[in-house]
C-alpha cells in the first residue's frame, strides 16, 4: 500500500493477516529505501515491524499509551501514525525527529534519547491513570540491553511492589547497541531457549503424577518443591520473582503469537512483561547479517549492496584517534584500562580490547557502575580511561563528583561527542558537560584544537596524577592535520596564542576555534587585529595569559560549542570578578538557554548565531565599546 | 575491655568466643554511650557489632578491601581499627568522620555517603586486583535498602557476568533508612524464612530418588526439572540466576554462622553473596524497638530512657512545614501527588502517606526512577511534589534534565537539605544543586527567606503551570515567624527588597539573610546604606531590579550557601554581562572550589568566610572601589 495515505493506525484493525503481512513488507521496503538516503536507525526499526503493527492493532493508541525505551526504533510507529511523508527529512534540520516527540504526533506521548527511562515514564503514567481512575494501558517496549541500565532495574523494583497495570514488551534482540554483556544477558538466553509455558504444562503434570505421596518427614521440603516447580513451567522466573506475570519466549515476527499474547496480557491483573524475541535488520540481509553493531545506526547507504556512503572528510575519525591513543600509551603503561558502557563500537575501542581483552571492560548500558568502578580500579593504582559520550555522563553526574572528584581520584574521563552531535538531536547534545563538571571540585577539563593535539592531551591525562582530568572530543572526524611521532604532554592549565593581534582576543577550544581564525582573518583585512587563544583548559584557566589580557583591558571574545550559563565564558567572567577587573570588554557567545534539535550543525550553529559573521560583529563590538570608553577618559 | 587500647583488629585474631561475646558487648556500650552524647547512626552500628567482628577475623585489613555501603555503619569498624579515643568527637567539626575516611585509617578503603556505591567500587577493587594479579579478598558490605538503588543493580548484573571473586555480604536488617519497599524488599523477605541449603540437602536427595526414571517423552522436562531443583534448596536463586553463589539466610549476631560462612565464602570461585540477618538498634531497647527509622540517625539523646534531647529552636522544621504545606494545597488540589525515595520520614511526608495514601509514592532508594516516574505522572495532567534532599537529587542529575526540563514538564521538586548539613559532611552538603539546574533550559529555582514565605513559595509552585520548579529548603528549623493564613503565590522572577540603601545592596537568599541583614545593621553605625534584597529566584534572576541597580553603578555583593562556579553569583554576573554592565563593583561571597567537611555549620561557615564579618569587609570594599572610580573620573 501508499504509506502516505496512512493519517490514523485505526485501519489496521480491519485489515487481513495476508494485508499485515504484505503492510509489513511494504514498510521494511519503504524504510530500507528511505533510510539509505537520510541515514538512522535502520536495523532496529525492521525489528519491530510485527510487534509494532500488533501493538496497533490490540491497542488504542493514544488513549493507550506505548513508551519506546531510547526510541530510535519508533520509525514503525511514526510510520502507522500518519507520518510517512516526512521521512525525506528524517533527522534533518527541522525534519522528522529520529525519536518520538510530542509536537509531532498525540500517538507520541514519551520524548526518549536515553535509555532506559521507559518503565519509569510508564508507572508515571500508570500511577497517574490509577489517581484519576481512569482505564487505559500503558506499554512501554524496553529492549533488554537497556533494561540493564539501573533507572529501568528500579523501576522493575518499584512496578513489581505496586503490582501496578502495565504491559511491559521487552523487545529481546540479543543484542542493543552493541552485544549485550551481562549476567541478566546471559539469562535472557537462556530463557529464550525455553520451551514456553503451555507446552511443557501437560508434561509437568504428568510428571507430578508420578512422585509418590510424600511421607510426613518430608512435609516442608514438599511445600518447597510446589513453589520450585514454578521454575520448571515458567520460564521468566526472574520477573515473576519481582512481581510480575512472564509471557513468553514469543517470536517477534509472527502476528499470531503476537496478537493473541499481547490479548493475554490486557486479560491480565497486575505487571506483565511479555518476552518477546526479534531479529534486529530483519529483512535486509546486510542489517540483518551484522554481529557487531554497525547497522544499529548508520549514515547513508547504497540499498542494493549496504556498501556505506563514504563521508567526503578522510581525515580520522575522534574517537578512533584518541582510543588507539590509549592503546599506543597502554602498550608501555600496564596500569591502564579501559572501560564503556555498552559503547565498544561508537567509542571505537574494538582494538584496545582485541590488545588489551584483560584491561578492556564493557559494562553494558550502565553509565553509573561504569564510572565508580573507575573510581574503585583508582584507589588501587590502576589508571581507568573511562570512555563516555558527554550526554551519557550525565547519567553519571553524582558518581563523576561523589566517588571520583570526592575522593581526587585519577580516572581519565574521555568525554566524546562533546558539543552539538546533529542528527540524534537535543537528547544527544553534548553541551551540558563543562557547567556541570566545572563546579566540581578537584577535576581538569581540556579540550583540543585538533587531533595532534588530541593525542597529546590523551599523553598530558595519563601523565597527570593529581586527581580526575576529562579530556572533551567532538563527534565526526579530526581535521586532517599532521601527527607528531613523540607524545608530549601539555602543561595542565596553559593556554596556546594561535595568532598575534593586540586590538582584541578571542578565547576559545574545540570546535570552534576554525571559526575564530576566520573571524580573524576576515577583520585583519578591515585593520583589526585580533589574537585567537586556544583555550584549551576550561578548568582551570591560564590565569596568567588572564590577568595580563584584563591588565591590558583587551577586548575578549568567548565562543563555546556549550551551554553558555556556568560555562567557559562565565568561568572568564568569574575570574575577573575575582581579581576585580572590569568585565564590561567581555562578550560571551554560546549555546543560549534552551533545547537544541536534530539537523545538521552547521544550520543549528547558524540558528543559535554561532557563526563566523557573529564572531565578527562581537569583536567589532567589544572593540568599539573599547574606543568609546577611551573616548570618555580623555 | 577498654576500646581505647585497640590499635589494630589482628588482636581479633586470638580471642575465645566468650570473650569476642564480651567484646561485642562492650562496643554496644560504648556506642549507646558516646552517640547519646554525639548523636550518629547508633541504630544501624548495634545491628553489625558481630557482623563487623567477624569480618575483621576472617579477613585481613587493610590488604583485604571493606567497603561499606552508604558508610554510617562503620563506627564498629573505627573502633577496631583503632579510633574508640575519637567518639568523643564524632560528626564534630575536625572530629571523626560519621562515614569511611580514607585520611583517617589505612583500614577505610573506600569513603561513602550515598547509597549503593559498594558494589560498583568493589567490582572496580576485584578488576584491579585480577589486573595486578594480586590475590587479596574484596568485601563489599550493602544493606537491603541500598541494593535496590539503580547502580547496585547494575554491579550485580555485570558482577555476576563476568564471575569476578568476590564476597557480597548482604546486611539485611528489612529496614534501610525507613521501612523498604520494593519487590526485591518482598523477595528477601521470603528468602529470609526459608530453611538453609544444609538442612534441606538430605530431605531432597532422599526426594529425588523416589521419583521413578524419566521416559524418553520427558527427557527435556527432565533436564529441566534438575534446574528447577535448584530453587527448592537454595533460597536466592535470584542471584544464582544473576551468577552469584547465594550463602545464607544466616544470623548475624551468631559469631560461629558468621565466621563458618565467611570462611566458605573465601574458598568460594566467583562472587558469592552472603545473605545476613541483622537486627538494627540491636541491644538498645529505644533502638531496637523502633518500627518507622527514628534512631537510623539521631541527635544526641538521655541513655537511660531514650529520650530525645530536644533543640533549643523551637520552630517548625523545614521538612515538615513544607511537606504539610503540599497536604493543605492537596486538599483542594486533587492532581497533587508526593514521591519520595525512601525518605518518607526525613522528608515528613507521614502526614501526606496517611492522608493521601493513594496519591503517595515511596519508591525506594532510587531517585533515578523517582525522577522519571514524576515525569510521567505530569505528561498525565498529575501535579507530582518530588521531595528529594539536594545531595541525592545529584543521583538524578540527567532524569531532571531529559526527562523533566527537556519535556517541560510541571513538576515540583521539592529540594530539601539545601545549603550545609553540618554533621553529614562533605558526601551530604547540599551545596551543587545551583550550580547543575541553573544550565538546565526551562526550570525555575526558588528559596524563601522564612518559612512563612517557604510555604507561599510551595503555593507558587503548584499554582505554576510552565514547566518545572525547583523550591529549595535548607536542613533544620525554620526562623519561628508568624505564619500568614492565606496562601499567595509570588510573582516568579520578583525579588523582594527587605530594607534600604543607597550606598550598595546585598543580593541574597535563604539561610544567609539574616547575615546580610546583621552586616547592614553594622554597617549602618558606620553611616554605610546597605539594601538587603531577598533575591528568591535565583533562576529567573529579577531582571527589572538588577538592571536598576546596574545603571546606578550600585555596589553589589552576593552571598549563598552554594558552589561559586556556576553558582547565583555568576548568574549575576553573566546577566551583566549579556547587558553590557560593569561587573567591577559586584563581589561575590559562596562555597569556594572544594569539598566541605563535617561539622557545625556555623563553624564551618566562618572556615570558608560566610560570615557577617567578612560581608561587612566585602561591602566595604566595594563601597571603596566605588569611591576611587568615581574619583578617577572627577
Amino acid at each position: 500500500m501508499d504509506l502516505n495515505t496512512i493519517s490514523s493506525p485505526s485501519f489496521l484493525k480491519n485489515l487481513t493477516k495476508k494485508q499485515l503481512q504484505e503492510l509489513a513488507a511494504d514498510i521494511r521496503e519503504f524504510l530500507i529505501e528511505k533510510c539509505s538516503g537520510t541515514g538512522g536507525h535502520i536495523g532496529p526499526n525492521l525489528g519491530v515491524v510485527e510487534l509494532t503493527i500488533a501493538l496497533h492493532r490490540v491497542f488504542n493508541s493514544p488513549e493507550d499509551k506505548f513508551l519506546f525505551d531510547v526510541g530510535h526504533q519508533a520509525y514503525v510507529h511514526k510510520i502507522l501514525t500518519g507520518r510517512a511523508d516526512q521521512f525525506d527529512t528524517l533527522r534533518q534540520y527541522k525534519g522528522l525527529c529520529g525519536f518520538p516527540k510530542r509536537n509531532e504526533s498525540e500517538h507520541d506521548v514519551w520524548e526518549t534519547g536515553h535509555s532506559s527511562t521507559s518503565l519509569s515514564g510508564a508507572m508515571g503514567m500508570a500511577a497517574a491513570r490509577d489517581v484519576q481512575n481512569k482505564k487505559n494501558f500503558v506499554i512501554p517496549i524496553i529492549g533488554d540491553g537497556a533494561l540493564t541500565g539501573g533507572m529501568a532495574l528500579e523501576a522493575l523494583n518499584h512496578i513489581g511492589h505496586e503490582k501496578t497495570n502495565m504491559t511491559v514488551i521487552l523487545n529481546d534482540n540479543e543484542m542493543s547497541i552493541a552485544p549485550n554483556v551481562g549476567a541478566m544477558h546471559n539469562m535472557l538466553t537462556r530463557m529464550r531457549t525455553a520451551t514456553p509455558y503451555t507446552k511443557v504444562k501437560d508434561d509437568v503434570e504428568g510428571l507430578l503424577k508420578r512422585i509418590p505421596a510424600f511421607g510426613d518427614r518430608l512435609a516442608s521440603t514438599a511445600e518447597r518443591f510446589k513453589d520450585g516447580l514454578k521454575y520448571l513451567v515458567v520460564p521468566g522466573m526472574f520477573f515473576e520473582e519481582l512481581g510480575f506475570t512472564y509471557l513468553g519466549p514469543i517470536n517477534g515476527h509472527d502476528f499470531d503469537a503476537l496478537e493473541s499474547t499481547l490479548q493475554i496480557a490486557k486479560r491480565t491483573e497486575g505487571p506483565v512483561i511479555i518476552h518477546v524475541i526479534t531479529k534486529k535488520g530483519k529483512g535486509y540481509s546486510p542489517a540483518e547479517n551484522d554481529k557487531i553493531g554497525t547497522w544499529h545506526g548508520t549514515g547513508p547507504y547504497k540499498m542494493e549492496t549496504g556498501d556505506f556512503v563514504k563521508s567526503s572528510n578522510q581525515a580520522p575519525g575522534w574517537s578512533k584517534l584518541i582510543a588507539d591513543t590509549v592503546s599506543t600509551i597502554a602498550r608501555e603503561d600496564d596500569r591502564i584500562v579501559a572501560i564503556t558502557p555498552a559503547m565498544p563500537v561508537g567509542s571505537k575501542l574494538e582494538s584496545f580490547a582485541k590488545e588489551f581483552p584483560k584491561r578492556f571492560f564493557d559494562v553494558g548500558i550502565a553509565e553509573q557502575h561504569a564510572t565508580t568502578m573507575a573510581a574503585g580500579m583508582a584507589t588501587q593504582g590502576i589508571k581507568p580511561f573511562l570512555s563516555i559520550y558527554s550526554t551519557f555522563l550525565q547519567r553519571a553526574y553524582d558518581q563523576v563528583l561523589h566517588d571520583i572528584c570526592r575522593m581526587n581520584l585519577n580516572v581519565v574521563i574521555g568525554i566524546d561527542r562533546s558539543g552539538l552531535v546533529g542528527a540524534d538531536g537535543e537528547t544527544h547534545q553534548g553541551v551540558f558537560d563543562i557547567s556541570f563538571l566545572r563546579s566540581m571540585p578537584n577535576i581538569v577539563i581540556m579540550m583540543p584544537k585538533d587531533e595532534n593535539e588530541g593525542q597529546h592531551m590523551v599523553k598530558t591525562a595519563f601523565d597527570y596524577d593529581d586527581g580526575p582530568i576529562a579530556l572533551r572530543y567532538p563527534r565526526g572526524n579530526g581535521l586532517g592535520v599532521t601527527m607528531d611521532s613523540v607524545l608530549t604532554p601539555i602543561k595542565i592549565g596553559t593556554w596556546e596564542v594561535l595568532s598575534q593581534g593586540k586590538d582584541a582576543t578571542i578565547l576559545t577550544f574545540g570546535t570552534t576555534i576554525p571559526m575564530a581564525q576566520e573571524a580573524a582573518a576576515a577583520l585583519a583585512v578591515k585593520g583589526v587585529e585580533v589574537e585567537v587563544v586556544n583555550a584549551r583548559f576550561i578548568k582551570p584557566l591560564d590565569e596568567d595569559m588572564l590577568h595580563a589580557l584584563f591588565v591590558a583591558k583587551t577586548p575578549i571574545v568567548t565562543i563555546e560549542e556549550a551551554m553558555l550559563q556556568g560555562g567557559f565564558g562565565s568561568a572568564v567572567l568569574e575570574f575577573a570578578n575575582i581579581h576585580g577587573y572590569d568585565t564590561s570588554l567581555v562578550n560571551r557567545m554560546g549555546i543560549p538557554d534552551e533545547f537544541i534539535e536534530h539537523g545538521d550543525v552547521d544550520l543549528l550553529l547558524n540558528d543559535i548565531n554561532l557563526t563566523t559573521e557573529e564572531t565578527i560583529k562581537r569583536i567589532e563590538a567589544v572593540v568599539e565599546k573599547k574606543t568609546k570608553q577611551a573616548g570618555l577618559k580623555a
